[in-house]
Protein backbone atom coordinates (compact mmCIF):
# COMPACT_ATOMS: atom_id res chain seq x y z
CA UNK A 1 0.00 0.00 0.00
CA UNK A 2 2.87 2.30 1.03
CA UNK A 3 4.34 1.11 -1.90
CA UNK A 4 1.65 3.43 -4.09
CA UNK A 5 1.86 6.53 -2.79
CA UNK A 6 5.71 6.35 -3.39
CA UNK A 7 5.36 5.53 -7.04
CA UNK A 8 2.67 8.30 -7.37
CA UNK A 9 5.27 10.91 -5.60
CA UNK A 10 7.99 9.39 -8.16
CA UNK A 11 6.04 10.32 -11.20
CA UNK A 12 5.22 13.56 -9.98
CA UNK A 13 8.60 14.49 -9.07
CA UNK A 14 9.75 12.94 -12.56
CA UNK A 15 6.98 15.46 -14.54
CA UNK A 16 9.29 18.83 -12.59
CA UNK A 17 10.44 20.55 -15.37
CA UNK A 18 8.61 18.10 -17.92
CA UNK A 19 6.78 19.44 -21.29
CA UNK A 20 4.01 21.14 -19.47
CA UNK A 21 1.87 20.56 -22.94
CA UNK A 22 2.21 16.78 -22.55
CA UNK A 23 1.48 16.40 -19.07
CA UNK A 24 -0.92 17.42 -16.59
CA UNK A 25 1.21 17.53 -14.00
CA UNK A 26 4.13 19.30 -15.75
CA UNK A 27 1.60 21.96 -16.23
CA UNK A 28 0.53 22.91 -12.60
CA UNK A 29 4.47 22.61 -11.86
CA UNK A 30 5.02 25.41 -14.93
CA UNK A 31 2.00 27.19 -13.50
CA UNK A 32 3.42 27.44 -9.93
CA UNK A 33 2.19 27.59 -6.41
CA UNK A 34 -0.68 29.00 -7.57
CA UNK A 35 -2.24 26.94 -9.95
CA UNK A 36 -1.30 23.85 -7.28
CA UNK A 37 -3.10 25.49 -4.20
CA UNK A 38 -6.00 26.41 -6.64
CA UNK A 39 -6.81 22.84 -7.04
CA UNK A 40 -6.33 21.94 -3.13
CA UNK A 41 -9.37 23.98 -2.56
CA UNK A 42 -11.32 22.96 -6.13
CA UNK A 43 -10.50 19.53 -5.00
CA UNK A 44 -11.67 20.33 -1.83
CA UNK A 45 -15.06 21.54 -2.40
CA UNK A 46 -15.88 18.96 -5.22
CA UNK A 47 -15.04 16.12 -2.54
CA UNK A 48 -17.61 18.19 -0.04
CA UNK A 49 -20.36 18.45 -2.89
CA UNK A 50 -19.35 14.21 -3.38
CA UNK A 51 -19.93 13.44 -0.12
CA UNK A 52 -23.55 15.56 -0.39
CA UNK A 53 -24.60 13.65 -3.46
CA UNK A 54 -23.37 10.19 -2.10
CA UNK A 55 -25.94 10.76 0.92
CA UNK A 56 -28.81 10.97 -2.42
CA UNK A 57 -27.50 8.08 -4.61
CA UNK A 58 -26.69 6.10 -1.70
CA UNK A 59 -23.41 5.44 -3.80
CA UNK A 60 -20.00 6.15 -2.13
CA UNK A 61 -17.68 5.79 -5.25
CA UNK A 62 -17.46 9.58 -5.81
CA UNK A 63 -16.67 9.99 -2.66
CA UNK A 64 -13.86 7.70 -3.35
CA UNK A 65 -12.98 9.17 -6.68
CA UNK A 66 -12.80 13.21 -4.78
CA UNK A 67 -10.60 11.71 -1.93
CA UNK A 68 -8.21 10.06 -4.71
CA UNK A 69 -7.88 13.78 -6.76
CA UNK A 70 -7.27 15.63 -3.32
CA UNK A 71 -4.68 13.19 -2.06
CA UNK A 72 -3.11 13.11 -5.28
CA UNK A 73 -2.86 17.35 -5.67
CA UNK A 74 -1.79 16.81 -2.14
CA UNK A 75 0.92 14.80 -3.79
CA UNK A 76 1.69 17.58 -5.70
CA UNK A 77 1.67 20.26 -3.17
CA UNK A 78 4.24 18.29 -1.54
CA UNK A 79 6.56 17.38 -4.25
CA UNK A 80 6.38 21.79 -4.89
CA UNK A 81 7.35 22.11 -1.59
CA UNK A 82 10.30 19.46 -1.01
CA UNK A 83 8.13 17.35 0.71
CA UNK A 84 7.43 13.21 0.68
CA UNK A 85 3.83 11.79 1.58
CA UNK A 86 6.29 9.53 4.15
CA UNK A 87 6.69 12.99 6.25
CA UNK A 88 3.07 13.30 6.09
CA UNK A 89 2.74 9.89 7.15
CA UNK A 90 5.40 9.98 10.01
CA UNK A 91 3.66 13.09 11.46
CA UNK A 92 0.57 10.89 11.28
CA UNK A 93 2.24 8.19 12.94
CA UNK A 94 3.29 10.55 15.56
CA UNK A 95 0.03 12.08 16.46
CA UNK A 96 -1.61 8.13 16.83
CA UNK A 97 0.18 8.28 20.41
CA UNK A 98 -2.21 11.18 21.50
CA UNK A 99 -5.64 10.35 21.25
CA UNK A 100 -9.12 12.37 20.84
CA UNK A 101 -9.15 15.99 22.31
CA UNK A 102 -5.23 16.14 23.59
CA UNK A 103 -4.76 15.01 19.45
CA UNK A 104 -6.69 17.75 18.61
CA UNK A 105 -5.41 20.54 21.03
CA UNK A 106 -1.77 19.28 19.76
CA UNK A 107 -2.46 19.38 16.14
CA UNK A 108 -4.10 23.06 17.21
CA UNK A 109 -0.98 23.95 19.08
CA UNK B 1 4.87 3.65 5.89
CA UNK B 2 1.03 1.48 4.46
CA UNK B 3 0.51 0.73 7.93
CA UNK B 4 0.63 3.71 9.32
CA UNK B 5 -2.85 5.05 7.15
CA UNK B 6 -4.57 1.73 8.18
CA UNK B 7 -3.82 2.02 11.62
CA UNK B 8 -5.02 5.47 11.40
CA UNK B 9 -7.71 4.78 9.58
CA UNK B 10 -8.54 1.81 12.60
CA UNK B 11 -8.21 4.19 15.64
CA UNK B 12 -11.12 6.34 13.71
CA UNK B 13 -13.08 3.64 13.02
CA UNK B 14 -13.13 2.65 16.50
CA UNK B 15 -14.33 6.17 17.70
CA UNK B 16 -17.30 5.80 16.28
CA UNK B 17 -20.26 5.44 18.50
CA UNK B 18 -17.64 6.20 21.57
CA UNK B 19 -17.87 9.18 23.97
CA UNK B 20 -18.27 12.61 21.87
CA UNK B 21 -16.87 14.38 25.13
CA UNK B 22 -13.67 12.50 25.52
CA UNK B 23 -12.67 12.24 21.85
CA UNK B 24 -12.58 14.66 19.14
CA UNK B 25 -12.99 12.40 16.17
CA UNK B 26 -16.18 10.41 18.33
CA UNK B 27 -17.13 14.13 18.44
CA UNK B 28 -17.06 14.46 14.71
CA UNK B 29 -18.88 11.59 13.93
CA UNK B 30 -21.44 12.57 16.85
CA UNK B 31 -21.88 15.73 14.83
CA UNK B 32 -22.55 13.78 11.46
CA UNK B 33 -21.48 14.12 7.84
CA UNK B 34 -21.39 18.91 7.54
CA UNK B 35 -19.43 18.42 10.65
CA UNK B 36 -16.65 16.59 8.47
CA UNK B 37 -17.17 17.82 5.83
CA UNK B 38 -16.56 21.39 7.26
CA UNK B 39 -13.50 20.35 8.37
CA UNK B 40 -12.43 19.39 4.49
CA UNK B 41 -12.85 22.49 3.45
CA UNK B 42 -11.73 24.39 6.99
CA UNK B 43 -8.28 22.09 6.49
CA UNK B 44 -7.86 22.84 2.68
CA UNK B 45 -7.90 26.81 3.57
CA UNK B 46 -5.09 26.30 6.39
CA UNK B 47 -3.02 24.27 3.31
CA UNK B 48 -3.49 27.30 1.46
CA UNK B 49 -2.53 29.55 3.86
CA UNK B 50 0.19 27.34 4.89
CA UNK B 51 1.48 27.21 1.79
CA UNK B 52 1.32 30.77 1.07
CA UNK B 53 3.32 31.30 4.56
CA UNK B 54 6.04 29.05 3.44
CA UNK B 55 6.95 31.38 0.77
CA UNK B 56 8.13 33.81 3.15
CA UNK B 57 9.02 32.41 6.06
CA UNK B 58 11.01 29.64 4.24
CA UNK B 59 9.79 26.70 6.35
CA UNK B 60 7.83 24.14 4.94
CA UNK B 61 7.28 22.50 8.28
CA UNK B 62 3.34 24.22 8.32
CA UNK B 63 2.54 22.80 4.84
CA UNK B 64 3.40 19.27 6.25
CA UNK B 65 1.39 19.47 9.24
CA UNK B 66 -1.69 20.98 7.33
CA UNK B 67 -1.21 18.29 4.98
CA UNK B 68 -1.68 16.31 7.94
CA UNK B 69 -4.77 17.56 8.98
CA UNK B 70 -6.39 17.22 5.71
CA UNK B 71 -5.22 13.81 5.61
CA UNK B 72 -6.47 12.90 8.64
CA UNK B 73 -9.38 14.31 8.38
CA UNK B 74 -10.33 12.69 4.61
CA UNK B 75 -9.77 9.21 6.71
CA UNK B 76 -12.36 10.12 8.84
CA UNK B 77 -14.82 10.95 5.95
CA UNK B 78 -13.84 7.80 4.21
CA UNK B 79 -14.65 5.84 7.61
CA UNK B 80 -18.12 7.89 7.68
CA UNK B 81 -18.82 6.86 4.15
CA UNK B 82 -17.75 2.85 4.78
CA UNK B 83 -14.74 3.81 2.78
CA UNK B 84 -10.96 3.10 3.54
CA UNK B 85 -7.59 4.32 2.60
CA UNK B 86 -6.93 1.43 0.72
CA UNK B 87 -9.50 1.98 -1.64
CA UNK B 88 -8.10 4.97 -2.35
CA UNK B 89 -4.53 3.92 -2.61
CA UNK B 90 -6.22 1.55 -5.18
CA UNK B 91 -7.76 4.32 -7.36
CA UNK B 92 -4.66 6.20 -7.43
CA UNK B 93 -2.98 2.83 -8.42
CA UNK B 94 -5.12 2.82 -10.96
CA UNK B 95 -4.55 5.94 -12.55
CA UNK B 96 -1.24 5.59 -12.56
CA UNK B 97 -1.13 3.11 -15.63
CA UNK B 98 -2.23 6.42 -17.23
CA UNK B 99 -0.29 9.53 -17.52
CA UNK B 100 -0.24 13.10 -18.26
CA UNK B 101 -3.52 14.91 -19.71
CA UNK B 102 -4.59 11.23 -20.84
CA UNK B 103 -5.10 11.38 -16.52
CA UNK B 104 -6.48 14.46 -16.02
CA UNK B 105 -8.97 13.42 -19.20
CA UNK B 106 -9.79 10.08 -17.06
CA UNK B 107 -10.27 12.10 -13.93
CA UNK B 108 -13.07 14.02 -14.97
CA UNK B 109 -14.54 11.52 -16.89
CA UNK C 1 -24.63 51.77 -4.93
CA UNK C 2 -27.39 49.45 -4.55
CA UNK C 3 -28.24 49.68 -8.17
CA UNK C 4 -25.09 48.04 -8.75
CA UNK C 5 -26.05 44.72 -7.17
CA UNK C 6 -29.74 44.84 -8.52
CA UNK C 7 -28.20 45.72 -12.45
CA UNK C 8 -25.57 42.90 -12.13
CA UNK C 9 -28.57 40.27 -10.82
CA UNK C 10 -30.53 41.71 -14.07
CA UNK C 11 -27.47 40.53 -16.34
CA UNK C 12 -27.33 37.59 -15.10
CA UNK C 13 -30.93 36.66 -14.82
CA UNK C 14 -30.94 37.85 -18.45
CA UNK C 15 -28.50 35.11 -19.23
CA UNK C 16 -30.22 31.89 -17.75
CA UNK C 17 -31.45 29.64 -21.35
CA UNK C 18 -28.92 31.80 -23.36
CA UNK C 19 -26.15 30.60 -25.86
CA UNK C 20 -23.42 29.26 -24.11
CA UNK C 21 -21.09 29.64 -26.11
CA UNK C 22 -21.26 33.37 -26.01
CA UNK C 23 -22.01 34.37 -22.58
CA UNK C 24 -19.71 32.98 -19.29
CA UNK C 25 -22.62 33.45 -17.41
CA UNK C 26 -25.44 31.19 -19.61
CA UNK C 27 -22.23 28.98 -19.51
CA UNK C 28 -22.19 28.76 -16.06
CA UNK C 29 -25.88 28.05 -15.94
CA UNK C 30 -26.02 25.15 -18.45
CA UNK C 31 -23.56 23.40 -17.05
CA UNK C 32 -25.82 23.64 -13.58
CA UNK C 33 -25.65 23.86 -9.72
CA UNK C 34 -22.24 21.94 -9.73
CA UNK C 35 -20.24 24.23 -12.13
CA UNK C 36 -21.37 28.01 -10.17
CA UNK C 37 -20.78 25.83 -6.37
CA UNK C 38 -17.35 24.77 -7.73
CA UNK C 39 -16.80 28.66 -8.90
CA UNK C 40 -17.82 29.46 -5.44
CA UNK C 41 -15.00 27.21 -3.62
CA UNK C 42 -12.55 28.40 -6.26
CA UNK C 43 -13.22 32.01 -5.93
CA UNK C 44 -13.08 31.79 -1.87
CA UNK C 45 -9.82 29.89 -2.21
CA UNK C 46 -8.60 32.82 -4.78
CA UNK C 47 -9.24 35.27 -2.46
CA UNK C 48 -7.32 33.41 0.75
CA UNK C 49 -4.59 33.50 -1.61
CA UNK C 50 -5.00 37.05 -2.33
CA UNK C 51 -4.81 38.17 0.75
CA UNK C 52 -1.69 36.60 1.68
CA UNK C 53 0.11 37.94 -1.61
CA UNK C 54 -1.17 41.29 -0.30
CA UNK C 55 0.33 41.08 3.06
CA UNK C 56 3.49 40.47 0.96
CA UNK C 57 3.01 43.22 -1.64
CA UNK C 58 1.18 45.97 0.51
CA UNK C 59 -1.13 46.61 -2.78
CA UNK C 60 -4.41 45.51 -1.48
CA UNK C 61 -6.07 45.49 -5.28
CA UNK C 62 -6.02 42.18 -5.73
CA UNK C 63 -8.39 41.10 -2.75
CA UNK C 64 -10.70 43.27 -4.13
CA UNK C 65 -10.86 41.78 -7.19
CA UNK C 66 -10.88 38.54 -5.91
CA UNK C 67 -14.06 39.50 -3.57
CA UNK C 68 -15.62 40.79 -6.46
CA UNK C 69 -15.30 37.78 -8.21
CA UNK C 70 -16.61 35.93 -4.97
CA UNK C 71 -19.72 38.52 -5.10
CA UNK C 72 -20.37 38.12 -8.64
CA UNK C 73 -20.87 34.10 -8.03
CA UNK C 74 -22.43 34.72 -5.24
CA UNK C 75 -24.83 36.70 -7.56
CA UNK C 76 -25.01 33.77 -9.95
CA UNK C 77 -25.56 31.03 -7.04
CA UNK C 78 -28.19 33.26 -5.85
CA UNK C 79 -30.48 33.41 -9.78
CA UNK C 80 -29.97 29.79 -9.97
CA UNK C 81 -31.94 29.05 -6.52
CA UNK C 82 -34.23 31.97 -7.26
CA UNK C 83 -33.05 34.46 -4.84
CA UNK C 84 -32.18 38.18 -4.97
CA UNK C 85 -29.27 40.20 -3.41
CA UNK C 86 -32.14 42.06 -2.05
CA UNK C 87 -32.67 39.02 -0.05
CA UNK C 88 -29.48 38.85 1.28
CA UNK C 89 -29.27 42.24 2.32
CA UNK C 90 -32.44 42.27 4.33
CA UNK C 91 -31.10 39.50 5.98
CA UNK C 92 -27.56 41.06 6.82
CA UNK C 93 -29.90 44.26 7.73
CA UNK C 94 -32.09 41.49 10.22
CA UNK C 95 -29.17 40.97 11.66
CA UNK C 96 -27.59 44.35 12.07
CA UNK C 97 -30.11 44.83 15.39
CA UNK C 98 -28.24 42.00 16.85
CA UNK C 99 -24.37 42.79 17.65
CA UNK C 100 -21.38 40.86 19.16
CA UNK C 101 -21.44 37.72 20.46
CA UNK C 102 -25.06 37.78 19.99
CA UNK C 103 -25.27 37.55 16.86
CA UNK C 104 -22.90 34.70 15.88
CA UNK C 105 -25.45 32.72 18.11
CA UNK C 106 -28.22 33.90 15.93
CA UNK C 107 -26.16 32.75 12.67
CA UNK C 108 -25.15 29.89 14.37
CA UNK C 109 -28.96 28.47 15.43
CA UNK D 1 -30.14 49.20 0.10
CA UNK D 2 -26.66 50.08 -0.51
CA UNK D 3 -26.85 51.74 2.90
CA UNK D 4 -27.00 47.88 4.39
CA UNK D 5 -23.58 47.10 3.33
CA UNK D 6 -22.13 50.73 4.17
CA UNK D 7 -24.49 50.37 7.84
CA UNK D 8 -22.57 46.77 8.10
CA UNK D 9 -19.39 47.97 7.33
CA UNK D 10 -19.50 50.67 9.33
CA UNK D 11 -20.40 48.56 12.01
CA UNK D 12 -17.98 46.24 11.45
CA UNK D 13 -15.08 49.25 11.38
CA UNK D 14 -16.18 50.19 14.80
CA UNK D 15 -15.54 47.16 16.21
CA UNK D 16 -11.58 47.40 15.66
CA UNK D 17 -9.85 47.40 18.76
CA UNK D 18 -12.80 46.33 20.53
CA UNK D 19 -13.21 44.08 23.18
CA UNK D 20 -12.58 40.48 21.74
CA UNK D 21 -14.90 38.94 24.58
CA UNK D 22 -17.82 41.00 23.76
CA UNK D 23 -17.79 40.82 20.10
CA UNK D 24 -17.56 38.48 17.50
CA UNK D 25 -15.85 40.68 15.30
CA UNK D 26 -13.39 42.71 17.41
CA UNK D 27 -12.57 38.99 18.23
CA UNK D 28 -12.03 38.22 14.12
CA UNK D 29 -9.64 41.06 14.38
CA UNK D 30 -8.39 40.39 17.38
CA UNK D 31 -7.06 37.18 15.98
CA UNK D 32 -6.07 38.69 12.68
CA UNK D 33 -5.63 37.63 9.44
CA UNK D 34 -5.91 33.92 9.35
CA UNK D 35 -8.65 33.80 11.46
CA UNK D 36 -10.88 36.16 9.13
CA UNK D 37 -9.47 33.86 6.21
CA UNK D 38 -10.35 30.66 7.86
CA UNK D 39 -14.13 32.11 7.85
CA UNK D 40 -14.02 33.07 4.13
CA UNK D 41 -12.73 29.31 3.35
CA UNK D 42 -15.34 27.83 6.00
CA UNK D 43 -18.08 30.50 4.80
CA UNK D 44 -17.35 29.14 1.57
CA UNK D 45 -17.85 25.23 2.08
CA UNK D 46 -21.27 25.72 3.69
CA UNK D 47 -22.70 27.84 1.33
CA UNK D 48 -22.01 24.82 -0.87
CA UNK D 49 -23.47 22.37 1.30
CA UNK D 50 -26.49 24.20 1.65
CA UNK D 51 -27.22 24.64 -2.04
CA UNK D 52 -26.53 21.02 -2.01
CA UNK D 53 -29.09 20.30 0.83
CA UNK D 54 -31.41 23.07 -0.95
CA UNK D 55 -32.16 20.73 -3.62
CA UNK D 56 -32.78 17.89 -1.37
CA UNK D 57 -35.27 20.12 1.08
CA UNK D 58 -36.56 22.31 -1.84
CA UNK D 59 -36.14 24.76 0.62
CA UNK D 60 -33.45 27.91 -0.54
CA UNK D 61 -33.65 29.95 2.70
CA UNK D 62 -30.18 27.87 3.80
CA UNK D 63 -29.00 29.34 0.92
CA UNK D 64 -29.62 32.96 1.29
CA UNK D 65 -28.28 32.53 5.18
CA UNK D 66 -25.30 31.09 4.24
CA UNK D 67 -24.18 33.59 1.29
CA UNK D 68 -25.25 36.22 3.78
CA UNK D 69 -22.86 34.54 6.12
CA UNK D 70 -20.41 34.95 3.18
CA UNK D 71 -21.07 38.58 2.31
CA UNK D 72 -20.42 39.51 5.91
CA UNK D 73 -16.66 37.52 6.25
CA UNK D 74 -16.14 39.27 2.84
CA UNK D 75 -16.86 42.67 5.06
CA UNK D 76 -14.95 41.62 7.69
CA UNK D 77 -12.20 41.21 5.24
CA UNK D 78 -12.37 43.93 3.08
CA UNK D 79 -12.37 46.47 6.76
CA UNK D 80 -9.01 44.15 7.15
CA UNK D 81 -7.27 45.55 4.24
CA UNK D 82 -8.66 49.21 4.26
CA UNK D 83 -11.40 48.18 1.40
CA UNK D 84 -14.71 49.05 1.55
CA UNK D 85 -18.33 47.46 -0.48
CA UNK D 86 -18.01 50.64 -2.50
CA UNK D 87 -14.71 49.50 -3.58
CA UNK D 88 -15.95 46.06 -4.62
CA UNK D 89 -19.70 47.59 -6.52
CA UNK D 90 -17.36 50.01 -8.39
CA UNK D 91 -15.57 46.98 -9.42
CA UNK D 92 -18.81 45.17 -10.41
CA UNK D 93 -19.96 48.08 -12.44
CA UNK D 94 -16.74 48.64 -14.04
CA UNK D 95 -17.18 44.86 -15.39
CA UNK D 96 -20.90 45.47 -16.10
CA UNK D 97 -20.05 46.66 -19.10
CA UNK D 98 -18.02 43.99 -20.39
CA UNK D 99 -20.07 41.04 -21.11
CA UNK D 100 -20.03 37.36 -21.16
CA UNK D 101 -16.47 35.57 -22.48
CA UNK D 102 -15.38 39.01 -22.76
CA UNK D 103 -15.94 39.59 -19.31
CA UNK D 104 -14.45 36.16 -18.29
CA UNK D 105 -11.24 36.99 -19.91
CA UNK D 106 -11.13 40.84 -18.44
CA UNK D 107 -11.68 39.32 -15.04
CA UNK D 108 -8.74 36.63 -15.43
CA UNK D 109 -6.05 38.99 -16.95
Amino acid sequence: MSNVLDRVAATIEARKGGDPSSSYVAKLFAKGDDAILKKIGEEATETVMAAKDARVSGDASKVLYECADLWFHSLVLLAQFGLTPQQVLDELARREGLSGLEEKASRKD
